[in-house]
């Protein structure tokens, strides 16, 4: 049998998803509470490899084994992380392999004033910001692009073209704009790359052509800064239907 | 001069908005950071005197003299409470007085699995509510009622009618229901007694015909319980428009 979990999780209290030594780890916090539930050790697959800080709304990871009670993990595990669904899935799924996309969020406090109900979940902006400038930013983003200024120089990867189905700002209300973006995979940091530099682009330290030009492959010290952990969310994997239940 | 405050705060770590010797109060935070800004003592009048726990998205307070910097203040303020707008006002002009309502919202998150999103930010309950119930409670409340059963017996009022001129229940969605009511003044925990008694009823301890019974002036003990502070929301303050600037 093959289990499917769908996980919120504030990532404020993680130094990310994946295990490391003497760190609180998202993945090490479920995998004890599912080896209590189901007495026997749990390895977890992730469809998204978060970093320190990153939040998920809808984070999915599969395991061997039955599905085990979604009350009982939430019984077990702390209030910044919860199981929201817990449910069979056919046999041999496998949250990351399986994955057709993934669809992030970045969420942007764009006003003067602070936000006592945004602390830890915008990245606050004070400099006024060109919109239109961020919307042909994301209107450029769709399509197939080499992604290699948005990632850190020493990460590796075979290839560093990824396919944006969906990319666009919407404005949540509040002083709240939100950056969604979906695509096959993401390389690490390259949503924090894409709005650091997006930030650069609307307050008028780049141009929309030094943005195309930067999706052509250019490297990591011509893009922007990494913007902050805590604006950005995994919201949602998408699978085949047949796999989601 | 008269100036008007608009503020918000995370009420989760004040005991309240009212100065109270040795404790955390949101007056205190807002007086000591508008005395070091101002250089001399300044005194808030404040629209809604929020308890212990209890939140605020557009709360009023007004002061005598000149308005100060909201950029200033903020910068003096900790993270959880914030100046929205810091402005001249109408001479004289009392924010406490010169209100015509208070606007309130408690949010629920009605549904099995928790929210790390909504720790202190919503009430949580597993138990399934009957949608239908709580809006018929919530039709009942719009016009002049005695709300004797939704205060503590022990506040003293002159008066224990109140005029609301709103109430209705809405879904923000990820199952996160809303009340919202706008009535002229408000009592000591009334809102909180309302949304605990309105959850007897949803729940089927209670019947509508009960709760509308409640509305006459009925004692506090027949009522439900007084729903968490953490839930509760001041979100607006309404004036007539020549004196909100």
């Amino acid at each position: 049998m093959t289990a499917r979990l769908e996980i919120a999780y504030d990532g404020g209290g993680f130094a990310g998803w994946a295990r490391q030594p003497g760190q609180r780890t998202v993945q090490e916090t479920l995998e004890d509470a599912l080896a209590t539930v189901a007495r026997r050790p749990v390895e977890l697959t992730v469809a998204g490899r978060t970093d320190a800080g990153v939040h998920a709304r809808g984070q999915v990871a599969s395991h061997d084994g039955e599905p085990q009670s979604a009350r009982a993990l939430n019984g077990l595990l702390p209030d910044d992380v919860a199981v929201l669904r817990s449910e069979g899935a056919p046999e041999g799924f496998d949250a990351r392999r399986d994955a057709l996309s993934r669809t992030y969020r970045y969420r942007l406090l764009a006003r003067e004033a602070p936000d006592p109900f945004e602390l830890g979940r915008a990245l606050h902006v004070r400099t006024r910001l060109d919109r239109p400038a961020l919307d042909a930013c994301a209107a450029a983003l769709v399509g197939t692009h080499d992604f290699t200024a948005f990632t850190p120089t020493e990460t590796y990867h075979v290839r560093f073209e990824r396919d944006v189905m969906r990319a666009e700002w919407g404005d949540e209300g509040g002083g709240v704009l939100a950056f969604w973006i979906e695509a096959d995979t993401f390389m690490r940091r390259m949503v924090r790359g894409l709005v650091g530099t997006m930030l650069a682009v609307a307050s008028g330290r780049m141009t929309v052509e030094d943005f195309e030009t930067l999706l052509q492959g250019r490297p990591r010290d011509e893009a922007g800064d990494t913007a902050a952990a805590h604006g950005l969310y995994l919201e949602s994997v998408r699978y085949l239907s047949s796999e989601t239940g």
